[in-house]
């Protein structure tokens, strides 16, 4: 059977042994353990072959299983955090055929399942080798204290100004021959061929790094579902 | 009386009329209106010779005196949301002779007093005409789709990039001199003269434009306040 689509697999790399928050693809975020998210979110994904938890630990296979998704088990030696991007995609594009593969993060659980949507639809028509999520600042930036984006002689209202794209890694997609290429030829091919940039949305944007970024996180999702009425000062109350 | 030290005002800038998050100054932000983050701040500085609340509000004026601040009431064509950080802070220096004006945003209430001191002596110091405060963005980053800070042929782990560093307005110093000067020979000011970047802690670099920004702060604010203890997922407990 062949069909004009092209073969997408969603792949979600996880370690169980996390180092700046321990274990956090098991932990609860908001009652429900972190991976679920981006496994949730693939899932609903109509645009996706496969969706395949790239992990070396059998209880996130475990967990991938009871939502439903594929575990591929990735060789111990790349198990570790010196293991890169590069190491274990290129392991998992060897054993996955595929057009396309699209990493998705656990590491953005705000991500909703619009945005991944927009991001897989502008993969297809696109066509590009690597598409990389962004967040686009709206903000003067230097580099090497360097003005990029603005003229110092001037000052322009931000939301005028052209943005600096900042990568995120919340989602990426690579066309399967181009990293297998590029990785042959130089070595690399996280930033292979042609490249998109997709703007995520500021409040889907966050990177759980940190135990603070967790906090924030999860203080997030508390305040979409209570939306607490303003509360003023007025001249007595202080 | 003559010292050495320069004479350093720091102007705090606010208005009642705020767009986005409405009359966000006097909004109570974990039960304290949230223009006193900013003068309670500058209050506590010591490198400062005077702290003025800058506004065309009577109310935020009398705030600012509960408070042990000075009130300056900026004339009313500047205080709509038209009126930009050149015209009012140009309008201010005319009026308050001193060495260096620090701009305090009341939009940033998680600095801390440490970061602000090193800010002022950074400026002392440094010398520069125009300090600016920065947040530095160790991720891979484009403008106008090119690379800035990263060689696409290699991946490179993000802490180990020259950061792209952006303008965040936290804190922002002038010498007046500077900017008077800049402001009459090309009708410009902000980017005065010689130039410093100053980083400040992504915990600290809250910019409170939306009413999601504003949960945010206050999510911060409480998750430092309670520790919680992490729950975890187990087998039985999906």
């Amino acid at each position: 059977m062949t069909t004009n689509e092209p073969r997408i697999i969603a792949m979600i790399p996880a370690r169980m042994g996390s180092q700046r928050i321990p274990k956090k693809n098991i932990r609860l975020l908001d009652g429900k353990p972190l991976i679920r998210y981006a496994i949730d979110l693939a899932m609903g994904e109509p645009g996706f072959d496969r969706v395949i938890v790239n992990s070396e630990s059998e209880e996130l296979g475990r967990l991938a299983a009871d939502a439903g998704a594929e575990f591929y088990r990735r060789p111990d030696n790349l198990s570790t955090h010196q293991a890169t991007n590069e190491q274990f995609t290129l392991d998992f594009l060897h054993q996955h055929p595929c057009d396309y593969v699209v990493m998705v993060n656990t590491t953005s659980p705000l991500l909703r399942p619009a945005t991944l949507a927009r991001f897989v639809e502008h993969l297809k028509k696109s066509k590009v080798d690597t598409l990389l999520s962004v967040s686009a600042e709206f903000a003067e930036c230097f580099f090497d204290d360097q003005p990029i984006n603005f003229n110092p002689l001037k000052k322009t209202n931000s939301q005028n100004l052209v943005p600096v794209h900042k990568v995120i890694w919340a989602l990426t997609a690579w066309k399967r021959e181009s990293f297998l290429t590029a990785h042959e030829q130089r070595g690399s091919g996280v930033f292979a061929g042609t490249f998109g940039l997709f703007p995520i949305p500021k409040d889907e944007s966050s990177d759980l790094d940190t135990e603070e970024d967790w906090v924030l996180a999860e203080a997030l999702i508390e305040g979409k579902k209570k939306s607490s009425k303003p509360r003023y000062w007025t001249p007595s109350s202080l």
